[in-house]
């Protein structure tokens, strides 16, 4: 029996305003779920770079939270901490988005292009890279790959043109304008992004489908 | 233009152990923006019966949270608090899994048969079934409407036979053994019930497939 592809999901929290957006990531491992494919959750056992309200949107500046503890409840427990992921054991390596892409994974959303990526994300997503693994990104996760990638000349798509898709292009990317339910692939970096709630008014039935189309290029591209 | 139905969905919480199943709820969400109905979710405004580390599975006795701010992380902000749900204004009411459906909404969890649902919850699905509008409850959720509507007949499925089947049949229910994938349909009673994880093994297509099925039959039961 053909052993079955290994795809990584790295997580960061449970929420679209401090963590992993929930939608997306249930998506990701909703499509994942058609495919002969094994799943492994993964998120830095480290504090999220704040909480926030989800009802209000207004900081909760005396709580702390824990990325992989509350990542624990998208994953249903079934989840490890980042340094645990070795590369050579995975085929793929997917990065939902949310606030938490842009802010826990890395500081796109206070730096923009003049961010970086948390160390040891971009040790492994220059390594899945190196040995020619597909990554796959949903929504704000792509401009997390153009800051761990400046000026490789990407692929990417983050939705509609805007700042942030302005500044995958100052990061020496190019940038493909999509819909919610489009997937972008890029085959020879094999690199595959969708935008989802980049377009705030996605129904969700469109951002499962984007991310169902991101999922299968991916598992195609796995080799 | 015919009015779109008007779709009720009770949260509680976000995370399998202590508050709303994050997948079921997604699901649920997921599958109702595939008809022409307009979706809100509700939640008490209310603490949570306690707060798991759902990495560990261990009860963090010291954290708090509160039903409506952590659901509103599943709902993007999109939510109001349970109490101003007017069930003239919806058609139909939902209630995904997860352990919060039986310890936040109503007790089961802690006392089986004998348990009770909040009194504002108990009114509202009173409310609703009265009116001959439908109800439908996913995964552990159709214990609590066994509970709310005690030797009323219902037909209800938990998914296989096991402790919380014998609990539905202790209050007067009939219990049907169902698959991830399928939905059980009340039409007398206007009661769809679909069992997601409470079969353990269930993949994630599966139980988005028993949840499409159970809201497709919900959709049109509503009038």
């Amino acid at each position: 029996m053909e052993k079955l592809k290994q795809i990584a999901v790295v997580l960061c929290g449970s929420g679209f305003k401090d963590g992993s957006e929930i939608h997306e990531s249930v998506a990701v491992l909703w499509a994942l779920s058609q495919h002969p494919v094994q799943v492994q959750c993964f998120a830095p056992d480290a504090p999220q770079a704040n909480v926030v309200n989800c009802l209000t949107g207004h900081v909760a500046p005396m709580e702390k939270r824990n990325m992989l503890i509350e990542a624990a409840r998208i994953a249903r427990g079934q989840i490890l901490a980042l340094d645990q992921l070795k590369v050579a054991d995975f085929d793929a390596i997917i990065l939902p988005g949310g606030f938490g892409a842009a802010k826990n994974l890395c500081d796109f959303a206070v730096n923009g292009a003049n961010g970086s990526v948390r160390a040891d994300l971009q040790g492994i997503l220059e390594a899945f890279h190196a040995r020619h693994k597909p990554i796959g990104a949903v929504c704000i996760a792509p401009a997390l790959i153009a800051l761990a990638f400046r000026h490789k000349g990407f692929d990417l798509t983050l939705g509609a043109a805007g700042s942030a898709a302005d500044a995958v292009v100052a990061l020496g990317h190019r940038h493909t304008v999509t819909r919610a339910d489009q997937a972008l692939v890029d085959r020879e970096n094999k690199v595959v992004t969708t935008p989802a709630y980049m377009h705030d008014d996605a129904s969700l039935h469109e951002v499962f489908e984007g991310i169902r189309k991101a999922m299968a290029s991916v598992v195609a591209l796995a080799s």
